[in-house]
């Protein structure tokens, strides 16, 4: 593989220095821009980051030899990261989001065959085949948005087979498509029809039944459960997310996304990885968020979609929680692929800063799925993802809002959108 | 030019029957959608509309001859149009953006040469060439959003000389540029400094200097002016769309943004072809344009960007209003082309169905433009202004949000967008 030498951006931020530890406050300063900022890529890694007359003289080979990218008059960035979708699914539910539209109530979509146990049926009768085919796709509109490196949930099976299924699908697509995936098996998504009185059993079905064999199988790292009322409560969640860590699955969770109801205190407890959603946290549980580090990933495309106010990204950072965005891609309550709409919410009804949201889509999503060390910044020996935009600055990408101005992907080392086409 | 034959779209949504006036409240079925349904273009123009089969049997010759584009699997749409833009000014205001993101006030963002004054300065400083390539830029980016017309308003030279080269730019641009731009003469966009203390001075010399020049050279078909407190009080907005009028330029007002201000009772008192904006319409005012048949175009990317709350277009269909929705596309309140981001925020955010959505981007867009018999509908002797969508039915578009879905753009019988590329 030849090096490749992307030279002369404009804008290149490198988000230097945070590999450690995610960033609770992050101003100008902490993006590192250089300006006329070139990288050295070399075997699907990033050999040297500077200006670009300093890496030709101290790369005078490797340079000129390299297949040379000019990103003059171009931002350059670290590739996004997702680190909350439910990339695996089937079907398509657009007829209950044009019913709800028209006024359709909840039971009245639910009885018409609509919401999460409709993408579960339909996850379960199609074939491992069909559900790769569906979600290679998405990934390859997530990749068009500038999205490198995606987690992906599983939660539409509800039973051994099919969730097993699902995550053995985002394994083959981890291997074949260009995109990184990162697997969290979340079993307790939602409450399957067999279990509707007994969602204690279902809890011990997944712990003694269904975790040991994805531990066992290595199928995922992160373990999620959707901590609500009217699904799982506070002390089933705990019981089913220490079950993985005993496994070794890093917990996750979706908190208080419809109520205030203890997902952020217990994501402090359990010293998760992230709390997601957080819609209505409370106050004391983001302060415990903040003590304990527990990154807050907040999914403005679902609060859009289904007609909410935005979480309280301001209050959270105020108080000391590092936020990371996502897309929270899925069938129901958020059907989108696009980052930068995510990064635009951020700004304009979150009340985020441009700095904060950049961080927030790059390194602290990175290290919202334990990945800090490897993505998510230009650093030297990071992989080498990264993204050139139609636009000069990373201001502009905040001000030009609802486009996606990503011209070229780099995905380990490899161009693979360029002029906003696949390639 | 050889005909063309676009068959098989799996949804072909036409919108038959409405080039004479607006409609209020469109159902799905007001959308006329084929399925399986084919167009066959000549001369730039829609020679027949059915399904494939139908189109085959009548035009056996013409359409074998054609260059055929398959179109299975994808929505169609009648292209979109933009009835209310600022398309045409130099320079770029993000840092100002950022400021306000930031907590700057209306006042520091003015001190620090902010605001509609700088993109004055700017403009008046940028030579006709300048601002002509700026502007084609911004019409590539619209163009690939699926917009097919544009209407482009002056209002950021503020005196004779400059205003005309705004208009003339987009007359130019008319002619050069693929799509078709519609001219607004906007002198009443803000009052100029040296008139600070006469706004009445500067409507009588709009009336008497610049006016009469803009008509005489046909420069403009339209006549806007910003009606609100602390701009142009409604007489002075009665008069200078009066003067106008006598000179051939049908009134459109931006009315109602910041507060009630009488700005749509204005609009039907003069029989306006809109009223734009409207966010602080009163029911009254609402009433009146209902009775008058004025439309309402909505700019819901503005109040977004301005992190208000959006107009409430619910009421006005419900009360009779027929709607349309527009980018806005300027550099101070909506530096966006995107037509989708309208459409989400119309179905999400303003309370609208898919099927209001769809009428207000086409054949709405097109009669506040006066543009209803030519364009925003699929009907034999209208122009071939098409789009092909990466999604088959419009319930798609509105449920995938925030992506631009547009593969490819047919204007005047030519496709200028294949695969989401300019060619
Ligand atoms: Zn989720
Ligand atoms: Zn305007």
């Amino acid at each position: 593989m030849k090096p490749i030498f992307l030279q002369n951006a404009s804008e290149l931020i490198t988000l230097k220095g945070l590999s450690n530890a995610p960033l609770v406050k992050p101003v100008e300063s902490d993006l590192s821009i250089i300006q006329n900022g070139s990288v050295l890529i070399d075997n699907g890694t990033i050999l040297a980051v500077g200006q670009t007359t300093e890496l030709k003289e101290m790369y005078p080979e490797k340079t000129s030899a390299a297949d040379v990218i000019d990103a003059s008059g171009s931002l350059v960035t670290p590739g996004f990261v997702e680190p909350h979708t439910h990339l695996v699914f089937a079907g398509s539910r657009e007829k209950e989001f044009v019913m709800r539209l028209k006024g359709a109530s909840y039971m009245d979509i639910m009885n018409a065959g609509g919401g999460i146990y409709a993408t579960t049926e339909q996850t379960r009768l199609a074939s491992h085949q069909q559900l790769y085919t569906q979600s290679f796709e998405r990934l390859d509109r997530l990749m068009k948005q500038g999205v490198t490196t995606v987690e992906a949930k599983s939660g539409y099976g509800l039973d051994l087979e099919n969730e097993k299924k699902q995550l053995e699908v985002a394994r083959e697509l981890n291997q074949k498509h260009a995109l990184d995936l990162v697997s969290t098996f979340m079993g307790a998504h939602a409450v399957p029809s067999f279990y509707k009185q007994n969602p204690d059993e279902f809890i011990a079905y997944l712990i003694n039944d269904v975790l040991p064999v994805i531990a066992k199988e290595g199928l995922a790292e992160f373990n999620d459960v959707f901590c609500e009322n009217g699904v799982f409560t506070v002390e089933q969640s705990r019981r089913v997310l220490e079950a993985g860590k005993r496994l070794g699955l890093s917990p996750k969770i979706h908190a208080d996304e419809l109520e205030s109801y203890g997902g952020a205190e217990l994501a402090a407890e359990l010293e998760a990885v992230s709390a997601d959603h957080l819609l209505c946290a409370s106050d004391k549980g983001i302060d415990q968020m903040a003590a304990a580090g527990v990154v807050a990933v907040l999914l403005p495309g679902t609060a859009f979609f289904l007609q909410k106010k935005m979480a309280n990204a301001r209050k959270m950072i105020d108080r000391g929680v590092p936020l990371a965005l996502s897309t929270d891609c899925n069938p129901g309550s958020s059907p989108t692929v696009s980052t930068a709409l995510m990064m635009n919410f951020g700004c304009l009804q979150m009340g985020m800063t441009p700095a904060e949201v950049l961080v927030a889509v790059t390194i602290n999503a990175a290290h919202a799925i334990n990945r800090g060390s490897l993505i998510g910044s230009i650093e030297v020996g990071k992989k080498a993802d990264l993204l050139l935009f139609s636009v000069p600055t990373h201001h502009h990408l905040h001000y030009h809002f609802g486009e996606n101005h990503v011209k070229s992907v780099i995905k380990n080392g490899v161009v693979r959108v360029k002029e906003g086409m696949l390639i």
